[in-house]
């Protein structure tokens, strides 16, 4: 009965991602993915985080690029996470992203807004406005992963 | 005086690329963004693909979902091929993306035309227009790795 649960669970889940199941062939392929999304979120977030702490002078046309990628590349990772993408590479998932799905898309459906947020703050052209959703979306990030991803 | 044009046309070919050198603190991180980049575009293009030679049906909203991302992808790239990254983590490149960089541009610029063709015949929802600009893109690619990828 449990199992069946999970099982309904993840199937719901692998609907919300769009059918993430059918998309990837080999699940060492979801994980790839999943991790070139993050890799260049981290990318471009990182470069916007430069600018927040004073390490990189402020250039609002560069944050804004930085914003929009990262608003864009946010929606994408989620599809990689499709039930039984746990091992086939080398990768840092926790299995609570399947055993605790809901959580899960909800720290997902929060990253994509706390990155919609930081790519409107770009537009301002506001430096303050960009140290506050910078702030936000780290915050986002480091929430999933405390609870998600392996050290 | 060889050697200095080379190097000339490196240092243009990296403000050209948004002075990738120094967005990147090192060759490994430049090699790891591009081949994240190229891997998110191969898993769109490829799913278009898949529907251009009949083995998935035309969903027209997932393909224009698709194109959109390759699109958007297509500009990122070129930043990670700034001089001093041909070595640092396993990859593919020619030493001709630098030493023959001009050709290199053009193609990185052809690929953007090309995917941004795709984006506009996914728009239309045609499924002939579809074919055809996936099958223009596909060639861009392949004539550039031709060139500038090792088997």
């Amino acid at each position: 009965m449990r199992k069946t649960l999970v099982t309904i669970a993840a199937a719901a889940a692998a609907i919300g991602a769009g059918s993430a199941q059918a998309q990837f062939a080999k699940p060492e392929d979801a994980i790839k993915y999943r991790q070139s999304t993050m890799y260049l979120m981290n990318t471009h977030l990182g470069r916007i985080g430069a600018v927040a702490k004073g390490a990189v002078p402020f250039d609002a046309a560069a944050v804004q690029n930085n914003a929009a990628i990262v608003e864009q590349i946010a929606k994408l990772p989620w599809q990689g996470f499709s039930p039984g993408t746990d091992t086939g590479r080398e990768n840092r998932a926790k299995p609570e992203i399947w055993t605790n799905n809901a959580k899960f898309v909800e720290h997902s459906k929060r990253l994509e807004l706390a990155a919609a947020g930081l790519s409107a703050a770009a537009k301002s052209g506001d430096l303050g406005q960009v140290k506050t959703a910078f702030g936000n979306t780290a915050q986002v990030c480091k929430a999933c992963h405390d609870d998600f991803r392996k050290d």
